[in-house]
C-alpha cells in the first residue's frame, strides 16, 4: 500500500531521542510512505515514490507516527467524582487517600468485578483512545491488590489486547498501594505481592512485561519498592517506578539503581534523580495529565529535557488522580503549561514513549521496517493540531498498515 | 413536550448569582420537565408530573441549562499556528504583536475574506460548539478595523444566526487593535472607529447590542476606551471591556465607572477594580482559556467569587491568545487549576453567563418562562461531567424546547 498525498510527513527517528534531539525530527512536504506486509518499506518524497496497486490518499494532510502512551491504569471499574468534589472543596489528595478514599475504593469496584465485567467496562475506553490516535498503549494490574485479584486484571489487559486494535502492553502493579486488610502490616503485603511464585506465573503465562511500585509518600518506601523490584528482576519483569509525584523519598535514584526503563511522574524530582536517570538510561515519563487534575506543580519538565534526559508523556490514565482518557489533551497541556514544542511534544508522545515500554524498535516511528502506526491529521502542520486544543483532528488511524478507525 | 426520566435535574436560577449563590442551585432527583411554546412550562419530581402527550425521555441522565459561551471573537479567518510555534519558543504575545503579527494577521485575513467566505469559514465552529452543549453565544466584531470591514463582520454574525440553531449575540469591537495604517495615529483611528454615524447605523441596523474595547498595554488606554464606550451609549449600545489582562492600567475601575454590562479577562484586577465591578453590577468574565493558552497566571476567580462577584466563565475563542473553540475545556481547567466546584462552574457557564450578555431574563436557568435551552448528559451526576475532562459527555441538546443535536 503506497500512502499518497502527504501533505507534511513529520519523520520521528526511533527513540529514545535525548534533550536536544526530541527538536530534531525532520519534515518532508508532498510525501508518500509505502507499506509492506504491515511495515514500513519506504518513505520519502512523493514524485520518487515506488509503483504500487493499492494507493491511500492522505488527502493532504499532516502524518504522523501513531501515538503511545505508556502509562495508564485501564483495567479499573467503578469512578470517583465524588471525591473530585471533596478535593474541589478543599481536601488534599493524600488526605483522601489516608482517610480510606482514593485507591481503596477503586480497589473494592475492581474486586467486585469479573474479569468478563473488566473487559466490558474498559473495551470503550480503548475504543475512544483509538479516535485520538493512540496504537499502542500500556496497562497495569495495581487496583486488585491479593494475588487473584492482580491476576484477574492483568488476564482482562489479555482479552483486551484481542478485542481491539490498540497494541496493549502489560505492567504488574501489585505495590500500588496498601489494602486495608494489612493496614499496619506494609511489609506483609510487599512479601505477599513480591511472591517469587507469583511472579513466575506471571512471567511465565506472559501477563507481563514489567514490574511497578508506587513509590512515594503514603505508599511504599524505597527499601519495600526495590525488594519488589528485585524479585520482579529475577522473574524477567523489567523494573519501572512511579517516582517523586507527591514528595521527595529518593525514589528516582532507586529507579536508576535498578535500571528502571522508566520513571514516572517526576514533579518532585531532584538532581541526584536526573543523574540516576541518566545514568540508568532511563525514559523520564511525564503525566501533566495528573497535576493539571490534581492542581498540583507540573513537573519542570524543560529541565529534564536540556539535562538531557528523554522525556515521554501520557495520561496516566486513571479513576482517581488523572481521569483523563484524551492523550491530545496531555499534549496540549505539555505545549500551554509546560512550554514543549509541538515537535517535541510529538517525540514525546511516539518515540520516547515507545522507549518506555520497550517498544521503540518497533513502534513510534516513521522508519524503515518499523510498523506501519500512522496518524492522518486534517491539518496542514504538526503545529496547527496542537494549536487547535479540544478539537481532534485525527482524520484516519493506521495500525500495522490497515485503516483501524476514519473520521465520520 | 415532558422531557422525563431525568436522572438529576440542576436547578439553576435566573442570574446574576453572586458569590456564596453560585453553589447554591437545587438538585432534584428522579425529575421531570415540561416545555411549552419553547419555554419550560413545569419542572419538578417525576411523580407529581402533569399528563402530556408528547414525552422525550432522558434516559436517566443528568439535565442543566443549555451553555452560553459570552466572549467569543467569531468570526474570523485565517490561522495562527506560526506565532503559536514562536510562542513555545520564548516570544511574547506582546512582542509578536508589536512587531506586527497577532491580531493584525487575522485582521489582514478577516479584510481578505468576503461576507460570504467569513459565513463559511465559521459556521462550522459553532455546529461543532452545539455538539459540546453551546445554545447561545456572544461573537464580536474586530478584525476588519475600517468601518466596511467591521460591518461586513457584524452581517456575517447575523447570516449566521439564520444557519445554525446557536443563539448569537452580537458585540461591536472596533477598537480591538491599531491597524498598520494608523501607526502613530491611535487618535485618529479611535475618531473612525467611534464615529458617531457609524455607531448609530450598527444600532439601527440592530446589528450589535453592545460595544466593547481592548482597553490595555499595547491596545488602547484608559481615555480613548472610555471616549468609544460613551458614544456606543450614546448609540444604544451597552459597554463591554476587554480589561486587566496583560498589565493593570485602569481598566476595570473604567468599566465600572461607563456601567459596563461585563469586564472580561481580569488577570490584573485589583481591589479597586473589584469595588467597581461590584458598584456597577457587572459581571466578571473570566477567560482561563487565555491564559492557559499563553502560559500566564489565571486569573484568582476564588477572589472574585468572594468578593460577591457575578463571576462567568468563557472560551475567548480566537486565533491568536485562545484557540480552543471547546467550552467543556473551559470548565475542566475552570475545576482543575481555577479550584472552581462543578456547580460554580456550571452557574459561571449558563445563569452568570447569561447575565453577562444581557439574557440571564431569559436563558442559562431552569425557571419557569425561560427558554427551554437543555443539555442531557450522559452522566449520573453534575460532578461526574467535569471529572471527566477530554470526553464529550453531552447526548442531546434542546434549543427553544427542540432537539437540535443528539450524540451518536
Amino acid at each position: 500500500m503506497l500512502l499518497t498525498d502527504i501533505g507534511q510527513l513529520i519523520v520521528v527517528p526511533p527513540g529514545p531521542l535525548c534533550g536536544a534531539q526530541m527538536r530534531a525530527p525532520a519534515r518532508i512536504d508532498g510525501a508518500a510512505l509505502q507499506v509492506r506486509d504491515g511495515r514500513i518499506q519506504w518513505f520519502g518524497p512523493a514524485q520518487q515514490a515506488p509503483e504500487d496497486p493499492e494507493r491511500v490518499s492522505a488527502g493532504g494532510g499532516t502524518v504522523v507516527p501513531g501515538l503511545v502512551d505508556p502509562h495508564t491504569h485501564i483495567p479499573f471499574a467503578g469512578e470517583r467524582s465524588g471525591e473530585f468534589e471533596r478535593r474541589l472543596a478543599g481536601e488534599s489528595y493524600l488526605a483522601i487517600m489516608q482517610a480510606g478514599g482514593g485507591i481503596r475504593v477503586t480497589t473494592q469496584a475492581v474486586r467486585d468485578a469479573s474479569e468478563d465485567e473488566l473487559v466490558a467496562v474498559n473495551l470503550p475506553r480503548l475504543q475512544r483512545m483509538l479516535t485520538y490516535g493512540v496504537t499502542t498503549c500500556e496497562c497495569k494490574s495495581g487496583y486488585g491488590l491479593t494475588a487473584e485479584d492482580e491476576l484477574k486484571q492483568l488476564r482482562a489487559i489479555r482479552t483486551l489486547k484481542t478485542r481491539q486494535p490498540i497494541e496493549l502492553v502489560a505492567t504488574y502493579l501489585g505495590a500500588h498501594a496498601l489494602p486495608a486488610e494489612y493496614e499496619g502490616r506494609p511489609d506483609d503485603f510487599i512479601e505477599m505481592i513480591s511472591d517469587p511464585a507469583l511472579l513466575r506465573q506471571i512471567a511465565d503465562e506472559d501477563l507481563a512485561a514489567f514490574c511497578d511500585v508506587f513509590c512515594d509518600a503514603g505508599a511504599f518506601d524505597v527499601d519495600q519498592s526495590r525488594r519488589v523490584l528485585q524479585r520482579g528482576l529475577e522473574a524477567g519483569l523489567r523494573p519501572k517506578l512511579h517516582a517523586d509525584e507527591l514528595k521527595q523519598i529518593g525514589a528516582t535514584v532507586l529507579a536508576g539503581e535498578v535500571g528502571a526503563i522508566s520513571a514516572d511522574h517526576l514533579e518532585c524530582i531532584d538532581e541526584a534523580g536526573i543523574a540516576a536517570l541518566r545514568g540508568a538510561g532511563s525514559v523520564a515519563v511525564v503525566l501533566p495529565g495528573t497535576s493539571f487534575f490534581l492542581g498540583i506543580e507540573h513537573c519542570d519538565t524543560r529541565r529534564l529535557i536540556e539535562a538531557g534526559l528523554p522525556v515521554a508523556l501520557s495520561t496516566d490514565f486513571n479513576p482517581g488522580s488523572s481521569h483523563i482518557e484524551n492523550l491530545q489533551w496531555i499534549m496540549a497541556i505539555a505545549c500551554c503549561q509546560l512550554r514543549l514544542t509541538p515537535t517535541e511534544v510529538l517525540v514525546a508522545c511516539t518515540a520516547n514513549a515507545a522507549a518506555a515500554i520497550g517498544r521503540a524498535d518497533r513502534v513510534g516511528a516513521i522508519s524503515v521496517g518499523h510498523q506501519a502506526d500512522l496518524l492522518v491529521l486534517d491539518t496542514e502542520s504538526l503545529a496547527e493540531w496542537l494549536y487547535t486544543p479540544g478539537r481532534n483532528r485525527v482524520r484516519t488511524v493506521i495500525k500495522s498498515g490497515k485503516v483501524v478507525h476514519s473520521a465520520a
